[in-house]
């Protein structure tokens, strides 16, 4: 009110539509814009110098921006990506398209070539070739909330509080469509001192009111419940509703992997990750017995991948999802969760709660001694690293065997985990590496209840190759994450799952991994080759080490068919199972049988003794 | 029919579908299948294993590895990519959409899950959480000239024939997408004794006759004629008959910017390469007065980019697409172009023409001997790598500078070119080396004139870093391109048409390019950093250079804003109309004045003295 925004920027009356975009973007803290540059977006790009605290990433390629800006949306709410027309949009699709199954808001704007090009059908440079221009904007918004082009004079600034509006609240993709010729729509700059609408909307309150009083009448009753957090809890900003539910229920708490991160795992109730069919046996014991489970921040309830199934075995769920409640069999939709859950814990009367916390479940991380000369193995290193994090910790896992690997791991108060278990892009951590350290920059400045942060990526060498350009962005920003990687010397979750275990199509070739960062210019960093428990141990004991003061690559070596125990532990089981249906199917076809089953890979692991016999790795190459 | 394909391969009576796949690809002698494995597509690279001289490339990511399949196919008519579902293919798709735009044949093979998932839409890894299984599926039909999925055992044989000769006649991508309980379906092995069916349909003979007097006609008549060499030449198999129409009529030749390396440029009626609005002075003077102008393989007759308007200016047009023909106003549509070639040349009686070459038009090549110490210009580099160029060179140039600059260089016979002018993905030529180079390795022992075919890659340094990975591969499989990085810092083509010439977008980080092949593991190479003249001058003159018996990479260091003289003249033409557009607008709005044209970059070209004066490179960092 006093001093307006417009007057702060020292503003004239009208600005540009352009300017204006950016100026909202400013208003919400966003100061980083990811993408490349093209022939139809440069004119858009050029207004971004205009904004104070605005920095154009430039990345190496578009689906490394579109990985970077889902990272740094991770942490801020918002990631906001600038691509060109045909090329450069449909290069990013694959990483827009994981925000959208993931929820992460993002802001897509994609420059398109002039209206009046798109009217006569002229056949441009990045077209078809058909005359067609909706081509890919049909395309976007198979994976976008809303979709939109910039072309109406009047309502284009309308547009643009719509589209940050939708992309930020309902944590999906958006897509925005910018001819070249719009970028200099003028608006009245005394727009921007009203700042963007972005509450919630109110729930109807009667159905909040059954809603909550239904799920309370469950939690006093429960004998044996369970708290689960999942990934929207983090998107849809319920971290602090969530803990103090937690905090005052005390029933036993569990995280999901694409949860991992969102709640306190020092809390003594704190149990561990419930991975569904491949859960430690003790979550699985509360979980798979619990007589009622609440779902705070629910993305998916069902799931599976080729190696394991996810759900909840009782039927009293109450599943709070970004926008809707789930309750038993009942739908509620259109419901805010963040406001329900305030509204629940004003009413919550702990007096009425039936359970009495007598024997706690506690995840525990063991530490055992092996002797320094021994050969690493994922195991060990997955429990050890775990008592290397420090609160503030970002830790981001790639698909693949990191990704169970840290699920055995238990996070310091304040951490964040960054992994893409839905979708599952491999490569996609080492952009969201990169707008993780952004975010984090940005953050230490603003508000987060600590100012430590620490970006650390752990990525096998086989993703590690999908994207390694954009290892050369961290370095041109000069940012300092540490960089594990986990060299088993191709894909071998997939080795070690898929039962043809030596196929040419798990093996890349090998790089010299620690000389990338010279190659791309990296001055000031520190690399380390990690063979033995000895070589680990003196790396994380050393303080030195603990502080990101510069980028740290540490290429871990692993054997190529070692993964971490919880896989180990399926395999077996599925051994036995498998030995059970050949056994049951022994004649009944020349060929192959056909597997009518969606996890028809794990049945066919043919027995290998070599698989389970440490150590595979015969020392350096 | 003596000795039938099953026996020679010792088939037994049923094979797999996948099987059945493999070999009809082997029939064609597509003998490389690219792509990388995943969750759903492993079931079918397994099979992979069973056919003789079938190798999986193994890319380093999904884009990248359409771009090979791409180059591939430029080389022998097919190229087959597999990828896996959701995150895999949708990587690649920017890839395909560029295959659709410059009809390039790809047959995309999608793993995917069961049919039995599908049905019961279970939330699998890979989908975006919604139950829904077709989207990736919606979103291949817009760039793929069929679609269709493998579930009819009865039918699937037939689909898999469709598929492959659709993709090898129409030359466009068709998608198939291969669940993963599908892949075993039983195919007896005898319909491999009955090669596919790759006839072109038959012409309609009351058509054929029609347009062929009617282009006779116009032949006879004209008195200054030109020949157009687009690039469905190549694409329909067309060369041959190309060129004996060329050698028969005697016309003046010129060929297009996609079509280059199509046409034998060393005939004395050829003339260069027609760019429409930049071509040079004594291209435009016979294209744009011609009284009749025939288009062999027309892609596009009009085309646009920000730097140059392509379009022919006489009415008097026989355009002869892959598919039709337009001539003058009139279309005819379905007409296999080869067969009416063929009928043509039967039918043409040179002693009717009316054209008497005079004076022949004639591409020159300048050769100036600046002094040793003189640092490079992307003019001089043009003209002489011209003179280096050998017959059987495959030369392949990125978007950017060296598509510019590639078309003043004169090809000596049965070199091919690859440029991606119409899509312009920038980085596509790291890929498509690889697939040139694996075409070439199978070429070699099959049918082409020559043996010798030498793959010569021209990158920016800027597209360089976008696929830098496919390096990795090249190196992985021992291939031995040439590989000349254009290094001029950034992206130098766009800063210099965009105005804003200092703008931090243009800006890349620098790398040691030279350094990579060490890292990625390569271990037989030669690498140059080229600064002066001399040493490109000595370069050139080596014999031993001119063998490529290993990986050859050279970094060629050009001043950051040089660009060849064909952009520059250009730039000077649009300069002087800007300031007459500038004077005429002078005072008519305070914001810039929206472009309401299509090419509204070059419209605000700011005077920049330093930029047409030499040199700007200061020696080596």
């Amino acid at each position: 009110m006093n001093s307006s925004y417009a007057q702060k920027y020292g503003l004239p009356k009208y600005i540009s539509i352009s300017d204006y975009l950016f100026h909202r973007l400013n208003q919400l803290n966003i100061h980083t814009i990811f993408g490349l540059s093209g022939e139809f977006s440069m004119p858009l790009l050029d207004k971004l110098y205009n904004i104070p605290n605005l920095r154009w990433a430039g990345n190496s390629n578009e689906l490394n921006a579109a990985y970077a800006a889902d990272g740094y949306s991770r942490l801020k709410g918002l990631g906001c990506l600038i691509t060109t027309f045909g090329v450069g949009e449909l290069s990013a699709i694959n990483g827009v398209a994981g925000s959208y199954a993931e929820h992460v808001g993002i802001l897509h704007i994609v420059g398109m070539p002039p209206t009046s090009a798109q009217t006569k059908q002229l056949l441009l440079h990045h077209t078809l070739g058909n005359g067609d221009f909706t081509v890919f904007h049909r395309i976007a918004s198979d994976v976008a909330c809303y979709t939109t082009l910039i072309v109406d004079s009047e309502l284009c600034a309308d547009e643009v509080d719509k589209c940050i509006r939708k992309a930020w609240i309902e944590q999906r993709p958006v897509y925005m469509g910018m001819p070249v010729n719009q970028v200099n729509l003028p608006i009245e700059s005394a727009r921007l001192n009203t700042p963007l609408d972005l509450q919630l909307p109110k729930n109807d309150p009667d159905v909040e009111k059954e809603v909550i009083s239904r799920i309370l009448s469950f939690m006093y009753k429960s004998q044996n419940p369970a708290i689960i957090v999942d990934a929207c809890t983090s998107r849809q900003n319920l971290i602090e509703e969530s803990k103090e539910l937690c905090s005052r229920l005390k029933f036993p708490v569990f995280v999901t992997p694409m949860g991992k991160g969102t709640v306190n795992e020092t809390i003594p109730q704190f149990g561990g990750v419930f991975t569904g069919s491949i859960s430690a046996p003790e979550v699985r014991e509360v979980v798979d017995f619990a007589d009622f489970i609440i779902v705070i921040g629910c993305m998916l309830s069902e799931f599976s991948t080729s190696t394991f199934h996810f759900q909840y075995k009782t039927k009293n769920c109450a599943l709070l999802y970004s926008t809707s409640v789930k309750l038993k069999n009942a739908t509620y939709p259109d419901l805010s969760i963040k406001l329900l859950l305030q509204k629940l814990l004003a009413s919550l009367d702990e007096s009425k709660l039936s359970y009495r916390p007598n024997e706690q479940p506690s995840m525990m991380v063991p530490r055992p001694y092996p002797a320094g000369n021994v050969l690493l193995r994922q195991e060990w290193v997955w429990n050890e690293i775990s008592h290397w994090f420090q609160p503030g910790d970002i830790i981001i896992t790639e698909t693949g065997a990191s990704a169970f690997g840290v699920n055995q791991t238990r996070f310091p108060v304040n951490t964040l985990g960054i992994s893409q278990a839905l979708w599952g892009s491999v490569g996609y951590t080492m952009g969201a590496c990169l707008g993780a350290e952004f975010a984090v920059q940005e953050i230490k400045k603003d508000k987060f209840p600590v100012t430590k942060h620490r970006v650390i990526l752990f990525m096998g060498d086989g993703a590690f190759q999908l994207t390694v350009q954009e290892l050369s962005t961290i370095v041109k920003w000069g940012l300092t994450p540490y960089i594990f990687v986990m060299n088993n010397q191709g894909y071998s979750v997939d080795r070690f799952l898929h039962h043809r275990s030596d196929a040419s199509y798990y093996d890349i070739q090998p790089w010299n991994y620690l000389g990338l960062l010279r190659v791309f210019g990296c001055t000031n960093y520190e690399t380390k080759k990690i063979i033995t428990v000895g070589e680990f141990r003196s790396m994380i004991d050393d303080p030195e080490f603990a502080i990101n003061d510069k980028i740290r690559m540490i290429e871990i070596m692993l054997p190529p068919r070692d993964v971490p125990q919880v896989l180990l532990d399926r395999w077996v089981v599925e051994k036995e199972q498998s030995k059970q249906i050949q056994e049951e199917n022994e004649n009944s076809s020349a060929l192959d049988t056909p597997t009518p089953e969606f996890r028809p890979l794990l049945k066919k692991i043919k027995l290998d003794t070599d698989l389970i016999s440490p150590p595979y790795y015969q020392g350096p190459p």
